[in-house]
C-alpha cells in the first residue's frame, strides 16, 4: 500500500522583507533539494484554516489533518494535556498551567517559578487526585515550570477568564465565566479559583519549596492555569481514514494534537525544537515509523521560531537542514510514497508572530500531475497547479493519491 | 432566451501515464475542436463534490446539477429506479437488483442468471405489487438480468447490509440494520429479507425458468437488491433555477438522476455507452431537445469505460469522437448558447478505477471572459481563469451567464 507523509514546517511561510531584497526567505535560500522536490511536485498556495485566517500551530493542525478546529478547538488545554500523556476525555476541561512565585497577598513576583526544574512531579502529586465538589483535579508536570490541569466533572464549560495576569507585580485574578447566563462555564470558573487557591495552601510548605526558599530559589507555591478547552469528541485517525498515522513531532502541543487522535508518537530525542535541532534524525524516525505506519506528520519547529525571532538568517539556515530532510525522504522512503511539505502557517520576520498570508504547498509521488512551477517559494507555488486549496483538502488528496480513499457514490 | 449545455465526458480525467510518455490521454490525443473551444472559453479545474474527493458519477451529477449529494443520497437504488420509469416517492426505499440463480440450499450459482434477455417482464410480474405486511413492493425489469425494487411504507430506513454477497458459490445473506437501534432500517431489512425469500417461492417454478431449465440454463429464479437508498425530496430542477432542462444520456443512472429532479428524458437510439456509440445522434438530440427546452445535460459514457478497462487508446479514440461532438454543437447550437464541457470525475486509466484527482473544465457561450488556455487538459485548464471551482458552482456560472438567474439583494 501507498505511504503518506505531511511534512509541516512551522511558520515558514513569510512575507517580502527589506533586508532580504524584497525576498521572502524561501526566495532568499539556497535549497537545490527542495526545489527539484517542487518541480517533481503538484504545488499550489494553501490557508491552513481559512483564506486570511490567522492560525494558529495547534488549530492549524486540526484543520490540517480534516478535523474543523472551529468544531473541536475551544482552547489549546486538551491538547496540551493529551501531549504530556494525560488521558483527556470528552467533556473534561483541560489547561495548560504555570508552576508560579506569589507573596503572602497573591502577588506574583515570578510567573516561571525561577524556572524551576527540579521537584514539581513532587509538588504535582501534592495537588492531583483532589475533589472539589463533585469535580474531579487531574495534575500534572510537564518541562521545567509548566503543567496541565484536567476538572473532570458532568457540565463543564471553558468560556472562563484566566486567573494569570500574564505580567508580575499583579495579583492573581479571579476566573469567571465570560457569560453571566453560562452555568458550566461558571461552574469550571468557580473549580478553577478553588484550584488556584488550594494549591497554593498545599504548596507554599511543600519540603519541595521550603528547600527551593533555603536555597535562595523563588518558590512555586502556586499554579496558574489557563488556556482553558473542552475536550473534544474526535474520530480517531485511522476510523476516520482508515489507516494507521503516527506523528514525528518536537513539541507537545503537536504531539498532542496527534494523540488526540490516536496516532503513534515517535518520539526523537535528537530534536531540539530549536536551531539546532537534527532535521536528519526526524526524517530517519519518519522512515522508521513508515515501517509500521501508513501516514507520518512530522512538524520542524524552527522556522517558527525564526519568525518569531525575527530573524530571516535564521529561517534561511533552518532552510539548509529542512532541504537536507527532503532529500533523506526523497531518497529513502518506499517507492510508493506521496509527500507533501508545506507550513502551517506564516511567521512573517517583520511581524514576529503568526499572519494569515497563505502558505506555499508542494505534492510529490509517482502519480501526481506536476506542473510548472520550478522552485518552491510562496509566489512560485501560488501559480501552480493545485491552485488555492485549505487545509481541510489535504487529507482527502492524500488518501486520494494514495488509494485508500472510499468512493462516494457509483 | 439563452440556452446551456453541460456536456459531462464520463471519468475523462486522467493521470500522467508511463505509456503516453508521461502525458494524460487529453494531453496526448489530437483534439483540434476542443482545443478551439478552449482558447473559446474560459477554463478552470473542478472538484466535482470536494477537492480530493472520489466521486461516483451518480453523486456527481446530483453536485453539478447543484444538489448537494451529502443531503440527498443515501445510496444509487432511487436513482437507479428512477431511469427505468419508476416512480419514486419521497420516503421509499429503493434498490438496484439482480436476477440471480440459486441451488435448492440458496447458495448462489450465477450472481446474473445466465445473463437473461427474456422473459424477465414476466418475471417481474409475479413479484411486483405484493404487500410485505403494511409495505408495498414495486418491482420492474430493467436490461438483461436487472431490475430495481421499490420498498414504500412509513418510517423506512436504507443504512442496511445487503443480500447479495457479491460472489459465487456463496449462500444468500440476511439482511441487517447496520445500527442495531435504527428501527426504520430494521423494518426495510425484515421487508428484504422477505421479499427474497417470496421471490424464490414465486419465480422457482415459473414458466419462464421451467423453459430455461428445459433449454439448459440457469433460470432466473430469485431477485437480490443491493445499493439501497432512501428516495429524496430534491426541488425539480424547473422550480429551483426557473428553466426547462432535458438529458441526452447513455446510462440509466444519470437519467434517473435527471428525471428524479424532473428533467424531459430524450432517449438516442444510436447511444450504446460504449466505445462505439454515436456521438453526433447524441449532439443532434441535444439540438432537438434545445427547441423546447432551456437547458441539457448530457453524458457520454465511454471514456469512463476506457479508464476502468486501463486503456489509455481506447480514451484517446473516444475523444476523437468527443472531438467531433463539440464541433457539431458549436456549429449547430443557436446563437446564444453556452457549453459547459467537463467530466464528472476522473478515472485514470492507471488506477482502472473513480479517483478524486480533479477534473478540466471550459465554458463557452457569447459572453464568457475567455483566458489565455489554449488547449483541453487537465493541466492547462488548471492555469485558467476560472481557477479551482466546485461541482456545486456549476449551476451558478451557467444561469449567471444564461441570464437566468434572480438577483439576491438589492
Amino acid at each position: 500500500m501507498a505511504k503518506g507523509i505531511l511534512l509541516v514546517a512551522d511558520g515558514l511561510g513569510d512575507r517580502p522583507l527589506k533586508e532580504l531584497d524584497g525576498k521572502t526567505p524561501l526566495e532568499a535560500a539556497d535549497i537545490p533539494n527542495i526545489d527539484k522536490f517542487a518541480r517533481e511536485s503538484v504545488c499550489g498556495q494553501l490557508d491552513t484554516i481559512g483564506t486570511g485566517v490567522r492560525a494558529g500551530s495547534d488549530t492549524a493542525h486540526i484543520s490540517l489533518l480534516g478535523y474543523d478546529p472551529y468544531v473541536y478547538y475551544t482552547g489549546r488545554g486538551p491538547f496540551e494535556a493529551a501531549g504530556i500523556g494525560m488521558d483527556v476525555k470528552q467533556g473534561d476541561v483541560a489547561f495548560r498551567c504555570n508552576f508560579s512565585t506569589v507573596d503572602d497577598n497573591m502577588v506574583i513576583t515570578d510567573r516561571r517559578a525561577g524556572r524551576i526544574t527540579e521537584g514539581t512531579d513532587l509538588l504535582a502529586e501534592a495537588v492531583n487526585g483532589m475533589m472539589i465538589d463533585d469535580m474531579q483535579i487531574l495534575f500534572k508536570e510537564s518541562v521545567a515550570h509548566r503543567g496541565a490541569l484536567i476538572i473532570r466533572g458532568a457540565n463543564l464549560g471553558a468560556d472562563i477568564t484566566d486567573t494569570d495576569p500574564h505580567h508580575e507585580n499583579a495579583a492573581v485574578l479571579t476566573s469567571r465565566a465570560k457569560d453571566p447566563e453560562d452555568a458550566a462555564s461558571a461552574r469550571t470558573a468557580y473549580a478553577v479559583n478553588e484550584f488556584v487557591k488550594r494549591s497554593y495552601a498545599l504548596l507554599k510548605d511543600h519540603p519541595v519549596n521550603v528547600k527551593r526558599i533555603k536555597e535562595g530559589l523563588h518558590p512555586a507555591n502556586i499554579i496558574l492555569p489557563r488556556g482553558g478547552g473542552v475536550g473534544p469528541s474526535m474520530a480517531p485517525f485511522a476510523e476516520k481514514y482508515g489507516i494507521k498515522g503516527a506523528c514525528v513531532s518536537e513539541t507537545g502541543l503537536i504531539n498532542g494534537v496527534a494523540k488526540y487522535v490516536g496516532m503513534t508518537i515517535y518520539n526523537t530525542p535528537e530534536a531540539t525544537g530549536g536551531y539546532d535541532t537534527d532535521c536528519i534524525a526526524m526524517a530517519k524516525n519518519i522512515v522508521k515509523a513508515l515501517e509500521t505506519h501508513d501516514f507520518v506528520l512530522c512538524n520542524v519547529k524552527a522556522a517558527d521560531v525564526a519568525g518569531h525571532d525575527g530573524n530571516p538568517k535564521g529561517k534561511i539556515e533552518m532552510l539548509a537542514k529542512l532541504d537536507e530532510m527532503i532529500k533523506y525522504l526523497m531518497e529513502n522512503t518506499p517507492q510508493d510514497t506521496y509527500i507533501t511539505f508545506t507550513a502551517d502557517h506564516s511567521t512573517p520576520c517583520n511581524l514576529k508572530d503568526h499572519s494569515g498570508d497563505p502558505v506555499a504547498i508542494a505534492m510529490w509521488g509517482p502519480d501526481v500531475r506536476t506542473d510548472h512551477v520550478t522552485e518552491y517559494t510562496e509566489r512560485a507555488c501560488a501559480l501552480g497547479g493545485l491552485g488555492r486549496i485549505k487545509g481541510s483538502d489535504i487529507m482527502n488528496i492524500m488518501t486520494n493519491l494514495m488509494n485508500v480513499q472510499e468512493k462516494f457514490g457509483a
